[in-house]
């Protein structure tokens, strides 16, 4: 089993039974998603930005036109953290202190530079597509060079990172399982719901089988 | 129509035609949800945590444990950023470059302050419980003073704020909309399953209406 190492940044403190440093463990949290909120310091503020993303050994990829002056401010600064989070339900428990929420979260930590090969970064962009949409890269127009130009690819290399899950039912004080109150489970998912055909030409066409896929399996 | 103030720190560089000032649309993307993502300093170090909020007027409240060392740094710490997000849909383009996604979002910036009343914690500690279930408050066990006395609620006032909002179709460019390629849009929705019910009494209890219509506003 690898862990990331710990340090005072990614330590858990708070419900440190809740959390692992497994990277195993971190990357099946980050595989799960697409979006992720990137945190770093602008004009000595620290902001946080959803971008989307994808994950490749220890390295997290995000993208953002040339014009982005956030992803500009995120690649000279030299501090940036990610944070991925999952919500999987709905703790009500019997008293207010013991409500809480089902999740799956991953902080991580590290240094950032930009990619510079075209190669390099095609790859990269089907990658982040591919995470967001499986199999989807290949069905489409493929880049042209002055897309490529006025697209920054930026890797952030995990140095270190710490997870926490919570997927365990409701926790009361001893004294109170006995109250006439309801307590329990709703479980929340993130869903899928039909795609909608853009006009012209795919109103007409049967919608290719991964994108179908996407739909059914999230049912 | 009254509007947060731009400056240098909230003004919407790119995509400014989705971008809005707008306090009252703000606040309906607020008001949306209950997790939101704070962003803070430590060592240096930009951290982003989700956290469970409510907000009334133009204040956040956040809550956690006095023994919480996030939360204390939070509130120690001059700057802090909110972001809340709902992803809406999968924009999938023709093209790689113009993949996108639905979402509502807002990032709040503003100043900090411990509330310190037990009548004022209590009566946010409530608007947190119901901004996350509707109605649950009153259907609980009230809080006792020495759970009072280690839950730290901390009182966010926006400053300024912006908010992004992407809420329609595919964008091409003009040459491709003649390929055969399938474009549209995968609406994502965040839904509450069937509630699973703690064990002991609640086994045998009816769920309770406002759990119940939570579940099914949300099919």
């Amino acid at each position: 089993m690898k862990e990331y190492p710990q340090s005072k940044i990614n330590r858990i403190k708070r419900g440190a039974n809740r959390g692992t440093y497994d990277v195993e463990k971190i990357n099946t949290i980050l595989d799960a998603g697409f979006l992720c909120y990137v945190g770093y310091i602008y004009d000595g503020k620290p902001i946080t930005i959803p971008m989307a993303y994808s994950r490749r050994e220890d390295k997290i990829y995000i993208h953002g036109s040339t014009a982005n002056r956030m992803l500009l401010s995120i690649l000279e600064s030299e501090e940036t953290s990610i944070t991925v989070m999952h919500l999987d339900g709905l703790v009500l428990a019997r008293s207010g202190l013991h409500h809480s929420v089902n999740y799956r979260s991953a902080t991580l930590f590290g240094s950032l530079k930009k990619v510079e090969k075209d190669h390099d970064k095609t790859k990269i962009l089907k990658w982040i597509v591919d995470q967001m949409m499986p199999n989807q890269w290949d069905t489409l127009r493929p880049m042209y060079q002055k897309e490529l130009d006025r697209t920054l690819v930026v890797e952030f290399t995990i140095v270190t990172a710490s997870a926490k899950v919570r997927d365990i039912g409701v926790l009361d004080e001893p004294e109170d399982y006995d109250l006439p109150i309801w307590a329990g489970i709703i479980p929340i998912k993130q869903v899928a719901k039909y795609p909608i055909a853009d006009k012209g030409k795919p109103e007409n066409m049967q919608i290719p089988k991964h994108v179908l896929d996407y739909y059914d399996e999230n049912k």
